[in-house]
């Protein structure tokens, strides 16, 4: 499916799914509304799914790794070179994605939508859907071609219907690409017409001179390319990045299909917003695992209108903050499906 | 162990292994601290259990019930017959903690501290501690006597000290008892020397009228008892709960055995409380899941000096935020653990 087609398959959530969801979460042995948001992820959960009874089994975190020419400007703590060792390092089972997708019985899939140079790997898990070898230096002009823009979020489709097609009822989004907080906080200030000081953070962790460089840095981007705030394209191919876009696709193909997306931290809620931007209803289908302690995240996650729903000071992206949030709405379904009635125990109800 | 031994087994937390976690945690492919929580985690859990790479593999939930005489001024709810049905629920698997700790991976064990009247169960899976057929009404004079407050402690040392020689690595606590949020914030206020007014909430749902109720037991359970803040066994005795007390056994059990314990909500919070007046140095061995919705909850972890792994607006007790934390715990050993390292993965780091 191209990105209109997907776009046009998105339908609101299953409202009557999510009335038995709600009226069975009153049956169960607890007070009504006492798992709180583990009671209002399962009502969101099977409206998605459009089941009364929502599932999650098959879970998968989409990792989408992308360079980013801005780096020239010195916005980041890392090397460039750092971006294709952590792909190696994810495929090899080494990255914190590794293990906490482990942790919570999740798999990883591992795509290239554009680091600079070719990845030296035969590993057949490794998904090549280059765009480019990384963006342009948004700074001086646009980050990419608006064909480049729609072959991102056409590979982030086409990534996820495989992976729902292999079976998984979760998506989780996870990120990788040296300077990567750069473009995403460029993308959430043209959206949302906030100046960068409101947006920018530290990413993996430059100084204050880096932190000043990297707002500069920003005020241009926009200077220069003028993003179009109504236009979802512009604004990606301007200031954005391949796994960003790609990350756009997967969160579209999701919603299409009835899968909920498990939105990660700074980069994926930057997707999100292009992929609301693009598609509105798109919104009802994603979950904010955490906030992130990079800066504007969470003004990010009020535009979008997600609470998230960790908060544990975390700002790794891979999609770490992902994986654990599978792990809730997973024990959000369990809930749902497993505990007794208050008729099934013999417990009385408070009415009664 | 009786309660002063167990106290006097306290050791302060292991710097050396803390400070090899914090050392390892800086070589791991991650920007330092980006793992935030998780890293601080598994940094206290290898002071807890003395080792540089602290391991966490058998969990054990320890769900103590009681009844409460101070039912009878009308503070809950619910009937106090669902304290029994309710532990026979935890009994048969149909209760919330039984489907969260099924999804981290723990066992539950089940602890009759005294409820009102017998639990009809022949299976064996329920330890049968009961210090009393339920509290007497705190609102009139003592819950209990202080010899009962010291056997529910003992006791729950008691408990405690089996897990562990079963292999437990990490116990959880949670509570069942029908009125025992009124304890919990009567000992919370004797401690504090706060008003009611700031810890007491609605429990499993009081509605205006029966929280202004809850406000002035407490009010005279503190006035007629006149508890001294300074001797948690006094507090314990005169506005407690057999399942409070034993869950603060439980905890002074664990520090004497270097085995971290995950609080709970509300009930477990005011049992760490009494468990840090009679030992302080039991305090680092305490992690708070999570935030409960009940009122004063954050208050009173303020007080303990301890910030919440989570905040997902649950107030079941149960133990039910303890499960959740304690999957954060395990994921926070396993990145320990399991991340390669700079070095090992050929990552280069911000300095090279």
């Amino acid at each position: 499916m191209n990105i209109t087609e997907t776009i046009k398959h998105i339908q609101p959530l299953d409202e009557s799914a999510m009335k038995a969801a709600r009226e069975r979460q009153n049956q169960l042995t607890k007070p009504t509304g006492s798992l709180g948001r583990l009671e209002e992820l399962s009502v969101q959960l099977a409206g998605i799914q459009r089941k009364p009874i929502p599932v999650i089994k098959d879970k998968a975190v989409i990792v989408m790794a992308g360079d980013h020419g801005v780096v020239d400007e010195g916005v980041s703590a890392y090397p460039q070179e750092v971006t294709p060792q952590m792909v190696l390092n994810f495929l090899n089972g080494g990255a914190a994605i590794n293990v906490l997708t482990s942790h919570v019985g999740a798999r990883v899939v591992v795509v290239d939508m554009g680091v600079a140079n070719d990845i030296p790997s035969a590993d057949a898990n490794l998904i090549r859907r280059r765009v480019g070898s990384g963006t342009m230096n948004l700074a001086q002009g646009p980050a990419m071609r608006r064909e480049q823009a729609e072959e991102s979020i056409q590979s982030g489709i086409e990534v996820a219907l495989a992976e729902i097609s292999k079976g998984a009822d979760i998506l989780g989004t996870g990120d990788m690409g040296i300077g990567n907080t750069t473009p995403s906080a460029a993308i959430a200030c043209a959206l949302m017409n906030v100046p960068p000081q409101k947006i920018a953070g530290r990413g993996t962790g430059v100084d204050d001179d880096g932190l000043k460089r990297k707002i500069t840095v920003i005020e241009n981007g926009l200077k220069v390319n003028q993003p179009n705030s109504n236009d979802g394209l512009d604004v990606l191919s301007k200031v954005g990045g391949f796994e960003i876009g790609g990350l756009t696709g997967v969160m579209l193909a999701a919603a299409s299909k009835h899968i909920p997306v498990m939105i990660d931290g700074f980069i994926s809620t930057a997707a999100a917003m292009i992929a609301v931007t693009l598609a509105p209803q798109c919104k009802e289908y994603l979950i904010a695992a955490h906030r992130s302690k990079e800066n504007g995240h969470i003004l990010m996650l009020d535009w979008l209108g997600l609470k998230p729903l960790l908060d544990l000071d975390m700002r790794l992206g891979e999609g770490t903050g992902a994986a654990l949030g599978i792990s809730m709405a997973e024990a959000a379904c369990k809930v749902l499906s497993d505990m007794a009635t208050f008729g099934e125990a013999g417990v009385s109800n408070k009415d009664s």
